[in-house]
């Protein structure tokens, strides 16, 4: 296997594709749109998947299960949600496949088995979701309910890249129902908060939270939060979002419920989701032209031991301090490997473990056995320094810190100077041609504007900003008043 | 709601639909045989998830995920693989939903949105994977590969049960791939004997290990091994089967791998799975007329409080006791909830929790501060007594043991006493109208026998124990000869 990946520089798009392949995260499958999750790959879902779920769990959450396919007729039954999904979904029409008698040994679809009903694929549960909680409400006693799914979901793309747009994509989505306007609202916000939280503290990578524009919520929703990221190459990332549904769904089908006051009530109604999108973001958040780069809480392995040898008497004596290193480090709750495989170089192995961003890595020679000293490299600084055996522990168990600091900051750094506001169309066009990066400024609320801004340019509204300043100024394309700056930019 | 339900021995199907859902497990969806699995339900499945999770890579797996679309023509390029499954499976033909102009506000299948190649959803997902396995798999350096998914799957069934047999259900499947037949026999096996760990450990439901027929081997396998429960009524319940799948898959799929001597072999596989059956046989195992029974291993709660109490003083006196205990006992890691809602009666929570099949209830009043007691009830006996405050932490936490082993040795003795050795066909007959459970005869190996006694008795033969003693017999139905007995038995 070539290690060697082409540059960011040279093709920011390529190095990606690469990267997600060579350091065995993903690869496409033959099932158009559709991708392998390897498993490297995997293990840094599932502890994305453990912290999000400890997280919606101690928020009162619980998950359940709901059908992988919506009848039409509930597919259809919210208008605007039916709209935005009709268009790429996938369709089951037949339950049974027959052997084809023209040609041995090939099965054809067999027409006497055709649904009376077609099946959509979910590309998303709220329909299924609100039919079901129509059984399971009566009264305000019922709620709220807080429940999750995680799920698979499938959305016709066209154009699919691995991670950030797939035909079929992991993700968990969220559905609450409530009493009143003002706690659906909160719950959004809530999750929104818990999306942002995840991806700062875990994923080392910062985001701005706010409000998605008409033109960009979710087909069905009111309100659309969510938390937006930028790339290296400038280009901005929604990494989650969370959906204020107001009683669309529960006018859709019929979900009333008896009020302590002993009216009778539409619910309310909130959706939230992030995806294996996510892998996409963490990916470009961090890594370099040698691979993937890893923030330690997200790390499946934090630490690699190399052991260099000649002799197998030199690996025996190496085997054995490496073995009780690995023995103190798990006992620090730092998950290590010791590849002490013969069938591969030093060399070759320091290449992988740095393709798949192991955070620190240790070789010990014989030379280290006689000094009493180890070499340690750090995956996000590409440095290395001999360190005394004694005391390493400790010092990898502060490393850890540090760097999931570290790549934080670093990102941070990069993302907070690649917020321009500007003030003409002029120099919004030359900001986003020439930096990229998230542009701010003032937008005159329509999106007849906004529309036009993404037809002349590509940047979209990523969102208007939740601590934006209130500022009076003049629409950045028609000059109409703006009572404050939006977040434009190019985006995934 | 209404708990009561109707009695084992009044109808022993409709207790057990009942019991699902209305101790809030599972319901029937608008999905034709397609489940909601509810928050409670799903909660006791994510126990199972961890605990089998955790055994899996103890012994060196991985998960991983593929695709949930099979393009038909790799669905059917294993031919019995194929065969098994093309009578039960949801196609997907079409991309896309138009509006209805003859309907407005209908959807219908965009006749231009048709896929060239229609694309089954997955059953199983040997085909997609070794498909996949043909591009990692070169050398004998590549293996083995020890990969497991946790994916839900959909088999086209026309009489659907909740958990025990839905058009969509949850589980995993593990597929290795290794470079000798002994190898993926070894594993064929130790997959096996992991399933029946967990039954046994975890669900306290004791398992028969053996081999499937051929009649009853899984579609495109050499050997199916499988764990087999006993359930109640004296029906059997295949509870997890694990496939020695030969080479069969690496040949219709080409994959081949260069040995170490420098030849090139076709690649050993196997294949193993669970799924939210389990649920149905956990069930079934250890309930009783007033609702569920569980293995505190297993329950979501292991322990619940329930306060007595007539002012708000009280109840406040009865918190600070009760607020102290779920302390203790989470910090000796029982799960226990405080159900302190004013909205519902002590005699309402006694009866939920019964039904939800808590293990064990305590009841506290304003007599037992006094005194310094409370009122424990177990589950399982549905005994009451009165314990002291002090020590109930130890007692509770020994209880827990208790409890589990107490479950499965009654299960194991029920089973037990339902292995009947039979030696002429009247006998057969007899004990399974009679007793049920399983009957232990001698067959004279064919398919054909095994096919007339099901016919006639609708008895299968659910497995050639591994331990089975070698005996020279004769068939109970032919009189042929035969080598030792095997279990016939009625079964979900």
């Amino acid at each position: 296997m070539g290690k060697n990946l082409t540059s960011r520089e040279q093709d920011y798009s390529k190095w990606y594709n690469e990267l997600v392949v060579k350091a065995d995260l993903a690869e496409n499958s033959a099932v158009r749109g559709c991708m392998v999750i390897k498993p490297y790959g995997y293990a840094i879902w599932e502890k994305m998947q453990t912290e999000l779920d400890r997280m919606f769990k101690e928020t009162g959450h619980q998950n359940a299960y709901f059908p992988l396919f919506v009848p039409k007729s509930l597919f259809e039954a919210e208008e605007k949600n039916a709209e935005g999904f009709a268009k790429e979904c996938a369709v089951v029409t037949h339950y049974r496949l027959k052997n084809d008698e023209d040609n041995k040994g090939k099965l054809i679809v067999d027409p006497a088995a055709k649904l009376e009903e077609e099946l959509v694929v979910r590309p998303t549960s709220e329909a299924v979701i609100w039919n079901t909680y129509k059984n399971w409400i009566q009264s305000y006693r019922d709620l709220p309910i807080l429940v999750n799914q995680w799920a698979n979901v499938v959305r016709w793309e066209m154009r699919t890249r691995l991670f950030l747009r797939t035909s079929e994509f992991l993700w968990q989505e969220g559905h609450t129902a409530h009493a009143t306007k003002q706690e659906a609202l909160a719950e959004t916000k809530q999750m929104n908060d818990i999306y942002a939280e995840f991806a700062e503290n875990f994923m080392a990578t910062p985001v701005i939270k706010g409000a998605k524009t008409e033109n960009e919520r979710f087909a069905g929703a009111e309100e659309t939060y969510c938390i937006e990221a930028l790339m290296q190459d400038g280009k901005a990332l929604q990494a989650g979002t969370s959906h204020f549904l107001g009683q669309n769904f529960a006018k859709a089908f019929d979900v009333k419920f008896a009020t302590k006051e002993g009216g009778l009530e539409h619910v309310w109604a909130t959706s939230w989701g992030v995806s294996t999108r996510l892998m996409g973001a963490l990916i470009m958040t961090h890594s370099d032209d040698k691979g993937l780069v890893l923030p330690p809480k997200l790390a499946p392995i934090q630490v690699v031991i190399v052991p260099i040898y000649k002799t197998d008497e030199q690996l025996d004596q190496i085997s054995e301090v490496a073995n009780q290193l690995v023995k103190d480090l798990r006992t620090k709750g730092i998950s290590v490997k010791f590849d002490n495989r013969d069938t591969q170089k030093p060399g070759w192995k320091f290449a992988q473990y740095e393709l798949q961003g192991v955070p620190v890595r240790l070789a010990i020679g014989p030379k280290d056995l006689e000094k009493g000293t180890v070499e340690l490299a750090r995956r996000d600084t590409l440095t290395k320094e001999f360190v005394e055996m004694n005391g390493v522990v400790d010092k990898i168990s502060a490393l850890m810190e540090e760097i999931q600091e570290a790549l934080f900051t670093k990102a941070k750094n990069y993302r907070d100077e690649h917020i321009t506001e500007v003030n003409s169309f002029d120099e919004f066009k030359e900001v986003l041609k020439k930096k990229g990066g998230f542009i701010a400024a003032h937008w005159d609320g329509t999106s007849e504007t906004e529309n036009r801004i993404k037809e002349l340019t590509k940047a979209t509204i990523r969102c208007v900003p939740f601590d934006r300043q209130e500022e009076d100024g003049a629409c950045v394309l028609t000059g109409n008043p703006s009572k404050g700056r939006v977040l434009f930019a190019k985006a995934y």
